[in-house]
């Protein structure tokens, strides 16, 4: 059921046109996917299903359920008139409720509704029967993330790709590696990409299984019993989400908002791991580390005014959207408590919210995607920046090599007193040493290179891929 | 120029149509002020200001700003395709300039633009002259602001004035006040009012002086420096705001988001003082309550299966405005550190948070103010409220009356020992009291008279009334 | 390791000492599990560990690690010393080293550094070998998790055994079911309590899950290689993980956060379920609606000045520990984008919300188990408020059962009159249906009982349960 | 009185001992102002204030108000009894109160309560007469909060006066601007340091301006009607406001917390300030850049295994301290729904976000101080950096200049061929400018100049110094 509603067939219309900042921050699948029709189309799918699980169970006749069924089109109605009529009631499942109703009701009956009798009113009983506003919105919401889920876990995906890719290719490519954005030691660019790759997969499996076990169909009636349906309501629930392919909760979920709170640290999670690595690519990118350079057709990065910049777009768009997370996250966490049977206030609190965290991360993540697919790597820079400090990278190298032979205090003081000496003179450290006559010169050739002070880095990235291959992953 | 880009002059084409979820969560005006044709408008606005303040100066010819004027209006322009060209430079100025100079440049020269000379290319030249995106685009979201502000603070002041007439006509009527959801001691419906009123109008006049100071038009350039306008930078600026009736800063603020920030913590109060009020509205009435009662034609409030419901639907629509603030505050303020001249994803992250901070707000006051202006008190069963417990709400009162005579400890200890028992037996405490030969049976009554115990209650409405009334306000 | 570390450790110091808002805001175990002595053990655990790990592999003596363990004892060292001479590097690490250097350094060797040779030198060169601060204090910050989740997660099985017991109790006691604040149909008072069940017992599966699978220990030196290992990183970092009891992580995480995010994720889940589940209590217990009170010894929920009180004083500080949470959470979601190879003050940002987070969800969590440990039930006062409003709790089913006979519409509309009916005049619904002729009296009275009306309430709870008494729970 | 009650008036026992991370969290003097400590002292003082108030009045003897004002001394009062005793009532007025009373007490009557009457009691029956719990903590907190912002204030003002001198000082230091991370056009390091200014600046006006207006004294009693007092109610509660020199509100503000909710955006942006400072000092002190070094005595920023290492600790320690700051005002603005009269559980939540918000903005605010006043410029290499690129940072003068000859199509081609080709070859890009014939090799020369193209910058700088030294300052 989930997936024929996709996006794809909105017949010949094509994708929805999008908004002023629409290819800025809500780049790539998701946003169709929780657009306005989306909504629409999840909560008529939610009414057909009902429709039918309760012809399975002989509540409603199975002429009724189908004729709700072929009614259940988003085309056959108008969001804006629906979104209108939402304010009597405080959302818009009551107006699209009797819209449904008239659509599945002969004419007749509904202009002469007084006389109206069982047959004449046509599958008009059977539509909502039993079911609150909230189980349609709710459902929909469900089924609104699973499929918006598709594209972002995709683009995710497309994205750790991109890096283990970058991983395998430059496992052994050595680098300045940086802390308190200082050069620390030697690393990799292929340790880089490695924890990217690390952070981007956990975060996707992460999602993967929150949509395949946590995503369920809600139905529960004005407040929790399905009383409507007499002793066949747990049997509804089951056959309405066996229906929409959801899970079956242990009961309904009103005011049980862990699957939203779930879902949203996720995403969280997610978000922090694409600013993560998109944020570095800002920093490898910049004028003089220039270490990295995002690829990309045509006048990509552009400046109107400037000629000479390339900026990093994908990057700046993708920190841009993960940005979105934390407040949105906070929000959906603080409107998790509802009151009592339903909320007043707080069920509602969550629509937009959820809709923008899941077309900002969708965005976030499709933006690096396209960032990493064409990242350009600088091998020739990343040593020359290595050899900026003349070595000095190298210091905490020597000093553990010196401290067998000179002891480690005097080694460490010795290594101390020499890199400042070459900070303050601007001579390489590396002369520095060589005019101490504590250490043999080519001791001191071999200590300076950095690819021999690597440590298990290549361990490390070839961990990180066999993670990412194995079927259970990173999560660990 | 602000006032007279208002929505009402989009011509004959009405409010923009509504989303799914707009009537319950982007009530009132504030919506269509914030929407994408708002923002184009507004970036137009900015872009036809700047050719105006450099013909002031003598920059460029007024002929020319006259023509870049006149071709400033959204209706010129395609939303979406500027939206769809915003990827590459990561915003949608770029694509803007791009669109203008075409629209203010004749039709041969762009045709075979190697052969153009000044003359022929039109007012091409001086669009955008020496500004960069950032510029625009802070200005323009300037200006959104401005415009938003209004329904938005005549919304909070509508519903500070309905606030102000409760609090005046139900100056005393007597009610339970409730402390921890647990009835305390008498108070009246006139001082919960004239809390509601200090609250919503300490919260409109700091929006309604951020609006008048704080709003500021942005002019710097590429890094701030206005160099392209040589030594003409600082006096464009100041023209540039006097056209757009903005203030003037002291200096570029594109990393200096104060603007953003103090206006974000200012819509964070006042989406508090609206869930408060909006709160309280819910809680009195509730069924056990039932004090107040949310008027409203047809169908308000009603639900499609429970016929006896009269849901306050404005009161839970305006707390799930009010919600979506503190997370978007938190969101704005997280994005408030901007690397170094302009930042690399902290600005961007800025745009759909300010616009989903300003139309939540808005909606929560359109909604209060709907709540407010048609609530009905019920003062008998406010009264009657207050004898479920039998007197128990004066025990505060008989304990110090009692202390005089009978020592305070004492005093204490009778009234709980009462107070217990009159629980504990369902009868009256009145009833529990006057058994107790230490008290006098006239005194008891006249004790546990609630109109009687009301302190200052009068004299803080009539205070929050007076300082509402006062132009400089109840600031303190 | 973990537990043997425990705060009963403390010798015969007792629980440390608590602040001015500990009981009310940390209540419970978590407190002294996340306090400074805490963190400075696992600290030491960390270092001690880490000694042990390489000792393991050869690369330092057995008796070194010895040495260092039996030094890593919390006792030992001058927390505010520490604390103060933190500020030089910017972490407690830097300090503590120093001072466990020469904690087992012969002093003969600390007063004359530079005659120094490696056997004089003790244990000292064997610390903290190869390690930077943060794999330290990462590590440490697993531990304090992983302790202080052991009360936490006692708390929350505890309040959710109680919620169990509530079901179990209560699975046929009829209350008003209410949404929106507004009484809506009947329900039982074991259905609520069974919700509050599913939404604990979630949220505590997630948080075990992630205290088994995802708390890693965290080994990688200064830039992630650990180089100044050799080829033996890899190897020491596993031995360290199984020393400590840890998860072994693919590579090292300095700037893969999601360990981090996951955990603020459950425990913001976590305070949700406890929120919705202590804001019921309170709105149950409000003096109008007394169906619910909290019970407790002596003074508790007591008021110093209003006899009558009895505020529900567990549900409120249980609302307020869970109140911290949203925020803290995008606080740590904001924190997690760690540049390059460690990060520039994200990572330092993280230790004060991660200490907080647990602290208040594990109070929160303290709070609510002792509420419902003691929560009293009033029974006849929820048939009591069933009846308030005559019987139009039942106005659907009334409804519902009219249609079959009188069509729908029509039957909707008879029951809407009657109940505005009966609204207006104050009588009874029951009686103002009597009065119409189209319903026989009888089957009014059947309609009008509620317990009659409770659909799969009991169904739902008796699932509930059993999915709490499967191991593998109600995670769907 | 605020003043009369810092953490100077310790009497001997110096300053609280400090906690593990709190020289790197927690610097500064704003800690020991909101310590427990801290929030007793200032509870004792509106105790303390509420007696004499009450007696200027003539509620209660003149005596007993010395007496009690005389007993109001923290060190004669048991934090940790207070805190552990505060559980029954849920907050620690309630055993303060008893303490107190105690404490003027004659001990017969204590010893012998039954047999009290008015004259032993002492001044016993004189305490917290008419007030309630949230009357004590609320006003604590707003003493609390004055007395915390006067070294946070202090601090920030220490931060901007920093950055005025290096404003004054580099006003013509020619530097690289950097949008995007990338170089983008020439300005001056003296830009860059009044725009740090102008944020500093504007924040901490706007903390003094709430400082000196909107702390405001509570008193309401039970639920705001202060009815103990009779009519002197609002008397009492002026002179109140007066002993402790704060501002008198309009009424009890027990349930309007925008207060709290304004200096919690206040703080919000001073941190985003200060993020934006020490965020622009981390970037421009990396070992690729080197424009800046933090300076400070011994082993500032050393790294205890890197001796080359000179990590930025200040600006770093700055950024944690800032980046607790969204979070925790989102947590105050969602804490600011306050039910009723007094509320459940959203008072309980204010506590600790408002201390922990204002101590980590004063921290970060101290280190920034710190940061600024040793910073080392190092001109020269901003002068190495700017030639970096050999000239393209002046592509736009270049394209500029040449468009008054060439047409602006033509020079825009022109020079974005020739910045394509400096980049593709290496060579500098006025070589390749020279090698083209439409421009006169001295005019390059010329053009290629940084100091000649800086615009308005010295004037921004001078303004913005100007509106520093202005007593109205830098608000627009």
């Amino acid at each position: 059921m989930k997936p024929s509603s996709s996006p794809s067939d909105r017949g010949g219309a094509g994708p929805a046109p999008g908004g002023l900042f629409d290819s800025v921050l809500a780049r790539g699948g998701v946003r169709e996917r929780v657009d306005d029709r989306a909504w629409l189309q999840a909560m008529l799918d939610a009414e057909a299903a009902l429709a039918r699980a309760q012809a399975r169970v002989g509540l409603i006749p199975a002429a009724d359920a189908e004729r709700i069924t072929a009614a259940c089109r988003a085309e056959n109605f108008d969001v804006a008139a629906l979104g209108r009529d939402a304010a009597a009631a405080g959302n818009p499942v009551v107006p699209l409720v009797r819209a449904l109703t008239a659509a599945v009701t002969p004419d007749a009956v509904t202009a002469n509704a007084a006389a109206a009798n069982a047959a004449a009113a046509g599958a008009g009983p059977a539509v909502h029967y039993g079911a609150t506003s909230q189980d349609i919105l709710d459902t929909a919401a469900m089924l609104v993330t699973h499929r918006a889920l598709g594209p972002l876990l995709a683009d995710l995906g497309g994205a750790a790709a991109a890096s283990a890719r970058l991983a395998e290719t430059h496992r052994d490519t050595v680098m300045a590696g940086r802390t308190l954005l200082q050069q620390a030691v030697p690393i990799t660019f292929g340790l880089t990409a490695a924890g990217w790759l690390t952070g981007l997969d956990t975060a996707g499996r992460r999602l993967a299984q929150l949509r395949a076990t946590r995503l369920a169909a809600q139905l529960g009636g004005a407040a929790g019993t399905l009383a409507p349906l007499g002793l066949h309501g747990a049997t509804v629930a089951a056959a309405f989400a066996a229906e929409l392919d959801l899970a079956e909760p242990v009961m309904p979920w009103h005011t049980d908002r862990s699957r939203i709170t779930e879902l949203a640290g996720a995403l969280g999670t997610a978000a922090s791991a694409i600013a993560k690595t998109a944020r570095d690519v800002t920093l490898l990118a910049q004028t003089e580390v220039a270490e990295v350079r995002e690829g990309g057709a045509g006048d990509h990065g552009g400046s109107s005014t400037l000629p000479q910049k390339r900026n990093p777009v994908a990057a700046v768009a993708a920190l841009a959207g993960a940005a979105q997370a934390p407040g949105l996250v906070a929000t959906l966490l603080a409107a998790a408590t509802h009151e009592q049977q339903r909320a007043a206030g707080a069920w509602h609190a969550e629509w937009l919210p959820l809709r923008e965290l899941l077309g900002s991360v969708g965005s976030a993540a499709a933006w690096l995607r396209h960032c990493l697919e064409r990242l350009e790597i600088d091998a020739d820079r990343m040593r020359a920046n290595l050899e900026l400090t003349g070595g000095l990278l190298l210091a905490e190298r020597v000093s553990t090599a010196l401290a067998s032979t000179l002891g480690r205090l005097a080694a460490h003081d010795l290594v101390r007193d020499a890199a400042a000496e070459a900070t303050r003179s601007g001579r390489p450290f590396g002369d520095v040493l060589r005019a101490r006559p504590e250490i043999d010169d080519a001791e001191i050739d071999k200590l300076l290179d950095p690819a021999g002070y690597l440590g298990s880095a290549g361990e490390f990235v070839d961990r990180a891929l066999a993670a990412y291959r194995r079927p259970g992953g990173a999560t660990s």
